[in-house]
């Protein structure tokens, strides 16, 4: 209980300006906004482990666009509206027209009447989801300045090209509740490492949205990768700038065993090369499909000279006191489990496999924070009022 | 306020029997019914505009059963159920067996246990679509006066082989609120005319629904084709019947300049010859790929013939000051936007745009609409009681 | 309203450990168990007949993972959910990576963080259905024990390889209204019969639940079918057992005409040999199309050999008064209707397809009785508590 009144302090102390914004990337969101929706999402998880209702909904809709695979995000999504009174509408694209110009412009509004927020995945392209996301964005204000729309939907990203803000926030939330608190991620080291993995065309969100963040509080983040797999350069460069205002680091080496040197924390997971998926993208714009497969021959086989890049019991043994919290986005490729050679021992995963389920388990509660926070101009009185009706979800 | 008691007190003005029908054709229904349907959309958009809950139904399933894609129609259907309260679930035809005679009789039970209303779009075959829709209910009447249903759930046409009553009614409220009432629609034109399209077999019901239900009210109502483009002649008769009887005109024309000339509102929109949607649907039911490719390439080329049935600026100077009303169901084939040569010109559905956007608004209350009162005796009196009570939609 | 209190007043006498337990085989529950599942069926049936709300969950997740097709469960369980409160998310595996081992343990978990419900349909394979359902159930413990999950999703059967209980249960349900008691099945006579199909492949769950079920209340239970077309051994064996510590009778005969004689109830039903659905999992396993084919070839002539296992007017003139109730899972292969020859003649299907309506409408109630039962410890006080509260389901 002090607990929940605590939380609703920290918050109202905040300064945000979260109300009636989209979530599309962390980085532009102030260090006091992304507390903020720590906190909420906290003050949520809390409201609902104490079966109270957190339904500030009556009714409305809330609009799912998956332009790719996801069980993971599909589900948190579908948790976070049923948590608040949303129902869930998936927007299937092969039913549709959506796509570019008009259409986008039109789609967006004809989905969009009685609807309070939109999710949208959209990864498969290197330089496109991001743009289509705000190109939603721009629809949905032309709509609502033109009374088309009684209400302006929110955008949350489930995942673009350039950044993961609902994993990266939940891997922010589930440190926080490791180490005790924000404030004790100061100093601590994080190794985002590139790890090898037998399939390829990974995307590059995670690791981006974690150098994108975790730069933020002070940490000293490391990105390790073998030579050539790069990220989008820009996201790196706003990534040092991010740590030295901080007060943390950030440095790119080329040595899994140099990240993991002392590390508190190790995030090994595989991505794809950035000039990979640029030729990719080409690709599959043109259904090159003979150039894809080309592609992805060559790809996994450069894969494969790095197969020493394994979270493996010897590397672990490097991080601080052997003990470094090992993370990852899930699911993750598991040598002798999901794959023959892959980016995490058996071992090393089965010890840290209930801490990676927690890690996932603060998706929804993050997804929420985000809806909360952008319908609702002063959330923590709105918690406050939850917390005091005390109605119960489950009778 | 006094706009909402407004509309409740003209409810009540009116004798409907809209209570326990199913909303196939709006020829079934009275003036004073299409005035009941339109005054309780009104009344629903007023609660939800002024954020007051609409919920009618604490729980209850909304069966919606597409036989034709649809996005603008599906989410109207999903946000007009979620407004009252009730959950869409969508039959996939796909993973049922729901086809013809004892199936559709059983299958028609089986999902209706607890469901309160169906929502069906058949508008591929000429002469089933409506047809299916009469059996279904026949079914549900089956299984209700025998006890099998404790309910019997409402249907809700969402586009037939005839008729499109859920486009043409939100057209309609459209225009009652664009020339402030009703009354005012009485003695102006408007025309319904084929357009060019690059695509093919475009239903008749959006055409058949529009001079079937606006020359209910006093207007003028032009139909214009290409020599050969018509429609089901027994549609065609009725709607001159109508106009005589509601002291309006209808005529039938063959001239795109006719029809727009001193014209309040045009509706230019491609469709297929009844001629050749009746051979279309013989060759859809045995499956006849290389005959519905011949019928394809045979119509593709008449229509070729018609590119002047363009929607231009030119055009809409031959309206009334050069200014009507441009309406479309959407999404409309915009030249040089959406395809090279179409409907509209590009100039002139950009200066609609917001028009028919908020034309396509309606939708989802219509619909909301037609299951109130389907599901309620009295709408007006559970209205005024929404309004009363003032529950927040979103806290 | 005196009928309510009875049934509460019922409920109350029973001794039941429902509480947290997974609803996967009928024979895992006790008598005082399976009767309070009857009975708090029919109180929520009471009180949705009589519009009263049976929300117990204000907000909540219902997953449904069916591997097979399905409409009449989908649409059951579907139902029962939205019923309690709770909303339907489909796991759909072709866009998630639920599979073996590891995987369905780090599933179970990543869909279930909100979840209080999952539904199962699993019963292609012999064999593995009902071992697939107690592997989620193991991961979930381990996740509820670990705090990855703040409660443990209920698991019910919606098929498997071995039991159908929604749907035996939902039959026992029809049989207790039909004959005015569950005291008055005692002694009464059901053939539990195969019945010939031009269709094959149909799994053994359903005569394996009546058999599994009906022998439990001291029921005269004859299993018939032609001579190969055996049933799983353990389950015979032990529905045996079962009928002889309730008082009843069970045997195995190879007459249809033998089972029909002075039976009160028949189920003639056609399935696949066990032998037969062992081999075909072995073949699906392997992905063997030509082995498949072949199978079923074999299967279907030899079927063809016992088209005269029909029930015919003939047959039914057999039975108690030639009156037995002829039952039906659904749909039914009805010769000259939906095939040339098949399970049942159009004449005696005719005469009690609304019977075989209303057994198939007490799924929902049943299912919605099972997860009542799962998740709140006292279901007598709740369904008290809500027909005291009197809240309408429709306003």
């Amino acid at each position: 209980m002090s607990n929940f009144t605590q939380l609703i302090e920290e918050l109202k102390k905040l300064k945000s300006g979260l109300f009636e914004k989209d979530f599309l990337l962390t980085w532009d969101k102030t260090e006091d906004e992304l507390r903020q929706t720590l906190l909420v999402a906290e003050a949520l998880k809390h409201l609902r482990d104490h079966n109270i209702s957190a339904k500030v909904f009556d009714s409305g809709l809330a609009i799912s666009n998956f332009r790719d695979n996801s069980t993971r995000t599909r589900f948190s999504f579908a948790s976070a509206c049923n948590l608040l009174g949303l129902e869930v509408q998936d927007l299937d694209e092969t039913k549709s027209q959506i796509a570019h110009g008009e259409t986008v412009r039109e789609t967006a509004n004809m989905i969009s009447f009685l609807t309070d927020v939109i999710g949208i995945r959209d990864d498969m392209f290197l330089g496109e989801g991001h743009t289509y996301m705000k190109e939603v964005g721009d629809a949905l204000d032309d709509g609502f300045q033109h009374a088309v729309l009684p209400q302006r939907p929110g955008i949350v990203n489930l995942q673009c090209d350039i950044d993961h803000p609902t994993q990266s926030m939940a891997d922010l939330l589930h440190l926080v509740n490791y180490y005790g608190g924000l404030e004790n991620l100061k100093g601590k080291k994080i190794a985002m490492t590139w790890a090898y993995s037998p399939s390829y065309g990974k995307p590059l969100s995670v690791p981006q949205g974690i150098i994108g963040l975790m730069t933020r509080f002070g940490m000293e983040v490391d990105l390790a990768y073998p030579e050539g797999y790069t990220l989008i350069p820009e996201v790196v460069e706003m990534a040092g700038k991010q740590a030295s205002a901080s007060g943390g680091k950030f440095r790119v080496v080329n040595s899994m065993d140099e990240a993991f040197a002392n590390a508190d924390i190790v995030y090994p997971k595989s991505w794809a090369p950035f000039a990979v998926m640029q030729q990719r993208t080409q690709l599959l714009k043109t259904y090159d499909k003979d150039g894809l497969k080309a592609l992805e021959q060559q790809c996994l086989s450069n894969n494969a000279r790095f197969k020493d890049w394994e979270c493996t019991e010897e590397k672990m043994k490097l991080t601080k006191g052997g003990k470094a919290l090992y993370m990852h986005c899930l699911p993750a490729d598991i040598s002798d489990v999901s794959c023959k050679e892959g980016e995490v021992a058996a071992s090393v995963f089965e010890r840290y496999r209930i801490e990676t389920y927690k890690e996932a388990g603060y998706k929804p509660y993050i997804i929420a924070a985000m809806i909360l926070n952008n319908k609702f101009s002063n959330a923590a009185e709105m918690l406050e009022n939850l917390y005091k009706a005390g109605k119960k979800r489950v009778l």
